[in-house]
């Protein structure tokens, strides 16, 4: 029975760190996320200066602590999971295993350290916490108001990289010999990404007339084009909401789901509707 | 009969200060709002250091009066009201307290004073002058698309919270050695909050060609996501616009529903409805 | 018949200036609505600097030509119209007055001819030309939208002008004594407005780490809630198209219009519809 | 029989270098794609000074190799099309010459050579692969909502072309005197147009208090007008979709339509839909 034992365990072990049913589940989960959390919050304050000199040992040895825990944590869940190679080579198994290798990196390469903020990869792990409430469904809209609007969203991200590729050559051909923020296309190209985005910086601006009058167009257009987007993924959230709302009733004859409000009859068998 | 009285006079202050249905209480509530709004332009104009040094004299006089009279109105709020700690503990009621408290501190403590502009808080309550129009109901509207969209919203500033620490992490090992406004994690966080929504103050930009083909990336990211929230609360308004349409009455006949506001007869039997 | 002569020259002359219908009527406002574009544009080039120091003969002869023209215009305008006063005191006919005035004005106060920008209120006309096409119709969708949603666009913007007074004074207190930029609460509210609209000039920003904290979700939320007045006119667009959708149709007994696409009988007389 | 394979042969090569519907078209037409693109980022680089310096003599082969092999293909597109001078005259065909022509005058005119960046514009052929795809239905949605949208697009950017001009006359009036940034009304408008797109370079700001003021004015407009393109096209969106599910088939025996694209029978009477 000690098999039997064992496995029991590695079951247990496995619904507290891979599930987020049992209460055991939950409660690890949210600890989980708050050491992820606290431990990204060490290495980004690690990188301010004058806090890195006062707190330099204080800073070593919690980060030491996080390593360990984060490192029992990765081996128990090789351990308990069934196969251990599917989990080590998926997205959440390498990005645990790299949440940890800096710590032993840093022992050798000093520099290695500050790769640490790799953890913050692992607080994707959010997500997971709000399977247990109604968050996976929204999120899973989202989801899919974006994959649905791929096609149309890649056609407008294709035009505005041509778009900006010849904004910013048409800019180096003008502003270029006067202004050193122009100084290369590539730079040309920084900017209009720039002012077409709407964020300008001001660390490059014309100084010609005609480059303003230009800047003056690039602005308007990314004004204006913000609409194509935002019009588009708009359409497709209204979209998920009107199926969402079809979805209520079931068939009695062939069970499908789908009808509109007004539907007398089921569109796929032909049978009336539960009236 | 001189408690009657009393519980009369009571009544009608309550109906006066705190409801906005009669004559009066209009009146009240209009000239509290354009006091409060006086109060809060006094405070603004106080901290402006030339008109400080010329009219402090005047500031301290009307601050004084604003002072009194705001005082004499909690008072009277706490005299008339039914239940008074309830009040004294409710948002407005310790919003009210907050707003002239400082006024009495800053006998004692100097730099107390800019606290008075706690008494901006007290504008919410023109909120509830809207109440006499209809503005109530389209506030509600707002609030109520933003409530059924919050899980979402959620979800999306989850997302971009993480986005914006990895981003700033990257730039942190990007720009870090050279680039002074760079010079930590939290700086570099900072600075791709600035970028990724849009904002762009150029007090911190990239130097390098990596780091400014990084920001490209981040700044067109910026561009494109937004049209998530605005996605989802126009998908929300426009459900919730469809079903005030829509929802309210049903056939008497043939029970179906789904009807305009001006119908008369049902459109799907042709019978009158209820009317 | 010399009143009716002189009444017959009225009335053609009324048509020529006031409508477009006719083909001189379209012709006089394209000229019209040319001149006014180009006495902009003068007064535009006027202000700067070296070409008003290369020009200064040529600006003023042109202006002077403009000037002549526009004033004839106006006179034949009093002339034709049947109540002269009731034009005068019109928005259109104040303009027009506002913009010849400068010139006669600029003879004894030299600084006064800049006010002859006012000329641009003119270009205004342009909408009246495009009535003769159909832009007056998508116009009018416009205007309606933002009517409909006007009550909401004012809840919204008092809300926005209520966040930004607090966060202005929030930041005062936070940055007022180390950063120039934020010297008294009216700079710091202008500070907000930059922010939370994500213009970001960049002329004032944070420096201290809890500024900087609090400017991070100042931006994260005039990046969120942009998606609300997006939302209110998306939706008001929405439902505007979907009523002029269902306008095609008119019921054969009493005519009237306005039925949805599934409708088998009027929803306002009970009849069959046109089937 | 030497005509007919001469045809052929035209017809063959026609086939390749204009159609992507055989394996061989496809494959030139990727291959020609990255060439352009290989091209382009040569003409970016050389624009950088100091890899100019280093690699010169490797940028002028590589992008005589560009040069030679564009020849021969615009040659040759000229040589198997049936109307040569329609495909000369055509929008591709006078891009293609431009794309090669500057090399040439590049022997006589040293500067003509970053005219090759109208290379870019090729890169428009992006979406004649897209062609092979689902992408084309995704673009033609885009153009279609866009186009649809034209009239009410051209009213609101009259709209804010005029906005801008009288709030750069005003602002110019106000700040013209004592703030170098407002030095003329060009500048002005200029600078209004950076503030009301939200773009906000912070190259020129507003130094008096009035011009703040007017400032956080022009930047909330700025920032709910935006409402108003997102608006259209989100709602031409949202009618694009709503048409496109339903519009394409009628039930034969009640003639009714609005059917889901995944129906099998119609909705009201019940009966199987046209298979």
């Amino acid at each position: 029975m000690q098999h039997s034992d064992s496995s029991r365990l590695k079951h247990k072990i496995h619904e507290i760190i891979f599930e987020a049913d049992t209460p055991e589940g939950k409660a690890f989960d949210v600890i989980l996320l708050l050491l992820i959390a606290a431990s990204v919050l060490t290495v980004t304050l690690e990188s301010v200066e004058h806090l890195q000199q006062r707190y330099a040992t204080v800073f070593t040895i919690v980060e030491w602590i996080f390593t360990v825990f984060f490192t029992l944590e990765y081996l128990l869940r090789l351990y308990c999971v069934l196969r251990p190679m599917k989990y080590a080579t998926s997205f959440f198994g390498i990005v645990d295993l790299l949440a940890i290798l800096p710590s032993y990196l840093a022992l050798f390469l000093p520099t290695a350290q500050y790769f640490l903020i790799i953890r913050a990869f692992r607080l994707i792990r959010i997500f997971r916490i709000f399977k247990m409430a109604h968050f996976i469904n929204e999120g899973d809209i989202i989801i899919q108001a974006l994959r649905a609007s791929r096609a149309k969203i890649t056609v407008f991200l294709t035009f505005v990289s041509l778009l900006v590729i010849i904004i910013g050559a048409i800019m180096y051909l003008i502003e270029g010999g006067t202004n050193d923020g122009f100084s290369s296309i590539p730079r040309s190209i920084y900017w209009s990404i720039v002012t077409l985005t709407t964020v300008g910086y001001g660390d490059i601006t014309p100084l010609t007339g005609l480059g303003q009058f230009i800047s003056a167009i690039v602005m308007i257009l990314g004004y204006a084009i913000i609409a194509v987007p935002t019009g588009i993924v708009s359409a497709e959230f209204v979209r998920e909401y009107r199926n969402n709302k079809a979805t209520t009733q079931a068939c009695r004859y062939c069970g499908k789901e789908g009808h509109d409000h007004d539907a007398i009859h089921c569109k796929y068998c032909g049978e009336v509707l539960n009236l």
